[in-house]
């Protein structure tokens, strides 16, 4: 058993007799293999000392039991861990940020409360899974397009909670942005509901975010502040017809013009979620092995620390006829409009020499299942699917992708200029570091699942057998958050190992952000036990071992 | 002088010359004559003993004299509040919360930071004016749309830290919702940078909003947590083609489809901001005496508390060939994109008996400064101006509009249905209360403002010279608030007056949510120095006597 740090065993197992009593036998989780459940199974430190480990798990069915599980854990200081579906994998899974902590597993509460497909909006449970979610609005019939991330499996709250992304269009991509509404379990086990959710007999729960007054909501998303219960989020009405181009450019600096007239189709609204791909990159042919192909010769450019130079790549792209940048815009609304806006789109793009377009999925919505199982991404109209755990074991780009990742993902610039001198400084680190465990190239493409940022993202891969590969990676993980940061450049979201590592380089002041963070924790959970850790947030317990 | 409550003349006197120091002796403000200028013009308490009045005002040029300031506010406990370009009229203008505080006035910290037309935001700081942006963005020719109030002088950061709104496209209107990365003064003078701002060397700030752990910007609007000095907002592209047309029904209840249809077309984006007006409404024909006009027979029909019932307005838009509602709706983007829109828009209404449509303006962007002059609403496009002042006076579809207004402004459900009982709630209110002095009538249009949000929005008029007319509509809005918040309906906004009568309507679960701001207040202002009671938010010390 991994006994919380300071907490007696008297204690703590006075806390699981609270436990059990409240949620019943059967919901308590405390022998080994079912806790092993809650281990990450992408963790860098797997099986060693420093692994964070769960000590037991409770399973809640109500948001009574979730409360009177907070108050119980006061009386005996024990921290809780809450998880929505535990799937975060690539930023630590169910795993909590400090060894000992109790899990609370909220995926017995999965009721999706409402879904209205006039006023578009839904209000879920977090045991609420994408899955469950489009099921329901399936059976119904109703007008809505959900926006789900790779892969269906999590949990629209739980996502929303880590600020995760999507891939439909404009602000839904963005989870918790589009997020309307929350009902909370504060750590003193009170029950909190924040904008109009605040108000009795309103049903303007899933459509205005604020109500009145101090706007509380952002301080329970990647953080400790208490437990959600219940989450309202805006949703896309179903449009008529989708549109899929893509827009290819032979020049490594055509990204720069490439990205400008990107920016200004999306920021008018004019396109969604424009995916950026490089045919010669090694996570564009992990994720669409079927387009994308490696040849010996690109496999050699490619596994060299930090890549090729740019000149190797584009005289390789000429010779195979393959463009060095392409763009997928999809074009969601009536079909005569979304034609409309890629002919206009096309115009925009003349400019660039050399330039291609290419139409690439055209269909009416909603589609039938034959014609949703040929889409190039299904995630682009909103169909949770788990076909993202196929890609590693097909692709050949990577001489070995490991047994899980953790994902680098540092915010940069939404511009050309920015990305460019993004591939110079992790290249040259790449090399420095003599670092072949991630892919890292001048052809890494930028990351735009959230609206309006670009996410410098690769993974670094994790063995499940071999501690020496996990070791390097973690040490070259820390290194690059380093190399980033010095550019102002970190990270959006990270596993809990590197939590501490992120909220650091928000240094702003003597790390103000961190300390206002950290007065307000101690305010409204002055036992320290939400999630200790969670966000870079340490309640003064732990902070300074009171 | 009046001195705020629990602070001695000494310490108040000593407080004053600190802040002298600080700014020189031409930035305070202590006479009567200056301090009078910060009184909120619409006050329902005008020249009451309880009317919200400074006691002086200080005006920092930079933000370390604003740190200074709440320094020296803290060791002397003298409440400050501040305000940026402090034009909220109707909803309490400059004047604070509490009778006493001092005006930190921001408008001379004026700079644009920076406008970027190729990634699209904009850095302000508080005392820059809508017209200052306007007029940094067409000196430079760049290419970014305002989204704009009525009227212009106020502030972006100001107004986004009321949760105010304009008339654009999507959630550009939600100005707070736009806003991405802070600067802030805490209440202990620290400087605090949430979001990429707090990132050293990162040039992010204005376009990642959430940065990594707790969220904490909303804490800082319609609220006491600090003062902002700097903020980021996302801008718009200008985009080529502005298209507004009219959908016309005939009768009450079509109001049902036509903002089903409305909701289906705004969350899709095809449209901007939606425009509800009805020709017969007060209000409509204040806002727009060019194109609404009243007649005798309409006058006698409105001036009744309540308005007169639905069968005889269908009966007068009837004979007077007029529809019972319209809708603006704002197309921007390509030229062929903007027209297709429309196309589908008919297409979609078409179901409606009697509907009519009709295309009001086409201009092409940017447009000329004669083609601006003749537009029937600057701000759809995003000019600021302030045509909003001359409306009241030429009006003659009120009787009195008096010298000001306080807004009544509770959210409502986004659907026909809702808006119709509404209707019901407050026409049977106002005919129950013989309320004749603010417009209210089964006439009355949803406000739209707000992405996915209605406000059942009319004024209260104030008189400069009649106290008992300010005594009745001070109470009548007490009223009205009670009233519609036994519906679960209550108000996004509203003056000090009313804040904390506001706050206490979003009541779940005995007040959680307002007790749960008032525990974060008195961790961060432990002196309850930041414009105590703001968005009904009490430090401690006001609270309970302390």
């Amino acid at each position: 058993m991994n006994y919380p740090e300071g907490v007696s065993p008297q204690d703590f197992n006075s806390a699981l007799e609270a436990f059990r009593r409240i949620v019943g036998d059967d919901k308590l989780f405390t022998e080994e293999g079912d806790v092993a459940l809650y281990r990450d199974a992408y963790s860098p430190k797997w099986g060693e000392p420093e692994e964070l480990v769960a000590s037991a798990a409770v399973a809640p069915t109500t948001v009574e039991q979730v409360q009177a599980i907070v108050k119980a854990a006061n009386r005996f200081k024990v921290p809780l861990y809450a998880i929505s579906t535990g799937k975060n994998l690539g930023y630590g899974g169910s795993a909590p940020n400090m060894t000992g902590s109790v899990i609370v597993d909220l995926k017995l509460m999965n009721k999706v409360l409402e879904v209205d497909d006039k006023r578009n909006f839904c209000i879920v449970e977090p045991g609420v899974s994408y899955f469950d979610l489009y099921t329901y609005i399936q059976e119904r019939g109703l007008n809505v397009m959900m926006d789900v991330p790779d892969p269906g499996w999590g949990s629209p709250l739980g996502n929303a909670l880590d600020h995760g992304v999507g891939y439909t269009w404009g602000n839904y991509r963005d989870h918790f942005g589009s997020h309307c509404g929350m009902e909370v379990v504060l750590p003193n086990g009170e029950l909190l509901r924040t904008g109009m959710a605040a108000v009795p007999g309103a049903e303007t729960w899933g459509e205005n975010k604020y109500g009145f007054g101090a706007y509380v909501d952002g301080l329970f998303a990647q953080s400790n502040f208490g437990i959600v219960t219940k989450m309202g989020f805006w949703m896309m009405p179903q449009p008529e017809h989708f549109l899929s181009c893509m827009v290819k450019v032979p020049k490594y600096r055509d990204l720069i013009p490439l990205i400008d007239t990107v920016n200004y189709l999306e920021d008018q609204g004019l396109i969604g979620h424009p995916r950026y791909s490089c045919p010669m990159d090694a996570l564009c042919m992990m994720w669409e092995p079927e387009v994308y192909k490696p040849t010996p010769e690109l496999m050699k450019l490619n596994n060299q620390p930090g890549g090729a130079s740019v000149a190797e790549y584009e005289d390789y792209a000429a010779r195979q006829g393959l463009e060095y940048w392409n763009v997928t815009l999809n074009f969601y609304g009536p079909k005569k409009t979304v034609y409309a806006n890629w002919e206009y789109a096309q115009d925009k793009f003349a400019g660039i020499k050399g330039v291609k377009f290419e139409e690439l999925e055209s269909y009416g919505l909603p589609m039938n299942k034959a014609t949703a199982e040929k889409l190039r991404h299904k995630v682009a109209v909103g169909i949770p699917n788990m076909s993202i755990f196929s890609i590693g074991a097909r692709s050949e780009a990577v001489p070995d992708p490991g047994d899980g990742h953790a994902w680098f993902a540092p915010i940069l610039p939404r511009s050309g200029e920015a990305f460019i001198k993004g591939h110079e400084v992790f290249c040259q680190a790449a090399k420095q570091l003599n670092l072949t465990g991630a892919p890292i190239a001048p052809t890494n493409v930028p990351q735009t699942w959230q609206y309006r940022t670009y996410i410098y993202l690769f993974p670094f891969f994790i063995s499940r057998s071999n501690k020496e590969v996990n070791k390097q990676a973690y040490e070259q993980f820390i290194q690059l958050v380093k190399i980033g940061a010095d550019q102002g450049w970190t990270e959006y979201r990270t596993a809990p190992l590197f939590q501490d590592l992120v909220a650091s380089t928000y240094s702003f002041n003597d790390n103000a952000l961190l300390r206002f963070q950290n007065q307000l924790k101690d305010a409204v959970d002055p036992n320290g036990i939400i999630a200790p850790g969670r966000g870079g947030i340490w309640p003064k317990r732990y902070r300074e071992g009171v």
